[in-house]
């Protein structure tokens, strides 16, 4: 069992740690040209960070542990909002308003791996904080949208679906659901699709809930609330609006939201969530900041690749790895005393420059190992090195001709 | 505490992680260009990872943990070769050999955090499998070169000291030290350079070895070893001899080093070592692989940032935050209403768009506010709207005109 990665995290080869930041290359995109910086904190955290905001019942979801002989409890982050609350509150009233975050840090879940949910992922977390009206929201989700577009996702395969604690609560009050009851509601409302029917039902009998109270948030639900509406115009001002519907199934598990709430969804809901986020407007006073109006919402790699495989939009990684520039092989003799100092001064040149590490002096079969890798060029060092001339190779076109050694720099950047 | 970051951790606040990012990406480019594919492993391995090779006494060093309720112990990764050789080796036979592997992973050490020394790192890890010969020793040491010179380093600044665990075995046994005391030996000559003199003096009294055992290294050493002495040919043929010396003070700490070993130090010899690695011929077989030679090191970012400020080479981070295409304002009126779509579409167009947030329309206090982002353009909407038009500043060469709303995009990426 030493020898196998712990269950639940990954061995990323190559291809794989192709794919992963080719996911990640869309979601830095997205996040720059939308004007957010990006962030980093520590991999483990303080376990009261978490205990504080949660209660210690999340306690055994989460990785903790002391070091040996110490007496501090520390936890991998199972989530990045409580540091990013620890670090904007940090700063405190020096922090310069709006502040637009983004970071894509590792997270850990101490959870059964499942499908879709694994022990070990990354997620892409953006942030906007310091701006109270739903141009914030609706900026933050264009944000994630943007980079699901550039991913080769449209409309037709991915749903944000929004909705607001307040009308959720209300609704469910209306149906006659008490206050002390309703967290254990919202609870229910959260994991509803991700339970059997049967085992929803058993749940909902034993706290004496009536099921129409749940079934009311199936049709199209019309409602008036004024940073709902407000939030669709926004939503057609910001170009998304085809993107997002209105949907009060969603309640977000976290303690911490407090107003609009949204998950992106495939659209057949085959998967788990591919991101969830909302307002949290107490958080950053709950860590001993100034009090701030704040919006975000966390996208994990493990759904997200699964869709994106399931639409063709990702193969194994492979695609992405780097192209060389170039790659070259001796002829033997003493040409083999050129092959070090030559792709030194290729690299030297910011060139990807490989080479064979065979004893075979076979032209043909350095050729195909050469092909392998799918290298632009090939350079064969061999006779015409008397006269300081190398053969290159033109991969993709099959041409070859005959120039100077010091000439392979300027052939290749052309 | 909850508030704080973990002792010997980080927060990296945008400067900071764009300062970080300059490091990696001159560590990632120095490997592509080599030919080196990224890998990235499991952020926390099985306990025994460790343990099997270096025994139960590494306990105190690392972090480990168990899941609630688990019985299986996990350990944070304090290094990343023994994760690349359990990966080699579930490969098997069907790695193609030479493999060459880098990783720029998170590392973690349970020790009293130092100057240089952090509980929480960055680490460069390169390593080059299946090639026997000094020439893949010299292109490792080549490509960890090409990265500080891409970071402005010379080899006035920095010098790569490289050893053979032979060469300071046999040494230290003709200057007496017994076979049974070899291991201890070693160890002190590795730490010796960061221990006080009258410490050292102490621990060699203890173990009754001879000053003079210890200090044969420290003049020029004349060695004639076949390895070595087809390393300096390599040195010399990879461009990189000028950067290289030997010397035999250096013997790692690490009990799987089987041959030549190196560090990089910075010149005058003020901080920690930059850099170490050096031959692990046995490893990959001891994780359950094929027998197979091996070469690589590691770099963290700790000491080459010190050493990266000490010289100048970098700043707080700030001159890496990425510069801004255009920032938008209005000057009021109807104009308000075409600030989020204006910001869509260029941000969809693939442009790095910010805007204002704040209430104001004084047009003066908006320029400054774009200015303090170090944007490159700003768009100002206005009564120009009316014609369908906008007025674009170049901020850096002060000009100002008017032109198409349509035409933004053009006008900046041209």
């Amino acid at each position: 069992m030493a020898y196998q990665s712990p269950k639940g995290t990954r061995d990323f080869f190559p291809p794989d740690l192709a794919a992963l930041q080719h996911v990640e290359a869309a979601w830095r995109n997205a996040s720059i040209n939308a004007g957010f910086d990006e962030i980093e904190g520590p991999t483990f955290e303080h376990l009261n960070l978490y205990t504080v905001k949660s209660g210690d019942g999340i306690v055994n979801e989460l990785f903790s542990f002391k070091r040996a002989g110490g007496d501090i409890d520390y936890a991998l982050r199972p989530e990045f909002t409580p540091t990013l609350a620890r670090m904007a509150a940090a700063k405190g009233r020096s922090l310069t308003l709006p502040t637009k975050w983004f970071g894509i840090p590792s997270h850990f879940r101490a959870e059964r791996p499942q499908r879709g949910r694994l022990r070990e992922f990354k997620q892409w977390n953006v942030d906007l904080l310091g701006v109270d009206n739903p141009s914030a929201d609706a900026e933050v989700i264009a944000t994630a949208i943007r980079a699901l577009a550039n991913l080769g996702l449209t409309h037709d395969d991915v749903i944000v679906r929004i909705s607001h604690r307040d009308v959720v609560v209300s609704m469910l009050e209306k149906s006659g659901i008490s206050t002390d009851k309703m967290q254990i509601a919202l609870t229910l409302l959260d994991k509803r699709e991700k339970m059997a029917p049967d085992v929803f039902a058993g749940k909902i009998k034993e706290h004496g809930f009536d099921l129409a109270s749940f079934t009311q948030f199936d049709g199209e639900t019309v409602v008036d609330h004024e940073e709902l509406n407000s939030l669709q115009e926004e939503l057609i001002a910001w170009g998304i609006s085809e993107w997002c519907k209105f949907d009060f199934n969603i309640v977000r598990g976290l303690a911490y939201y407090t107003g609009i709430v949204f998950e992106i969804h495939e659209s057949s809901g085959n998967e788990r969530a591919i991101a969830g986020g909302g307002r949290y407007d107490k958080l950053i006073e709950m860590f001993g900041g100034p009090s701030m109006p704040a919006v975000g919402f966390g996208m994990g790699d493990v759904v997200l690749s699964l869709v994106l495989r399931d639409k063709g939009l990702l193969g194994d990684g492979s695609e992405f790895l780097p192209r060389p520039d170039v790659f070259v092989i001796s002829a033997g003799g003493d040409a083999d005393k050129q092959l070090a100092p030559t792709v030194a001064t290729l690299r030297q040149a910011g060139l990807h420059a490989r080479m064979t590490y065979r004893a075979t002096r076979n032209v043909g079969k350095l050729l195909t190992e050469a092909a392998k890798t799918n290298t632009r060029f090939t350079v064969i060092l061999g006779e015409e090195l008397e006269q300081g001339n190398v053969v290159i190779k033109d991969m993709d076109s099959g041409d070859q001709s005959e120039i100077a050694l010091c000439d392979i720099i300027s052939h290749i950047k052309k």
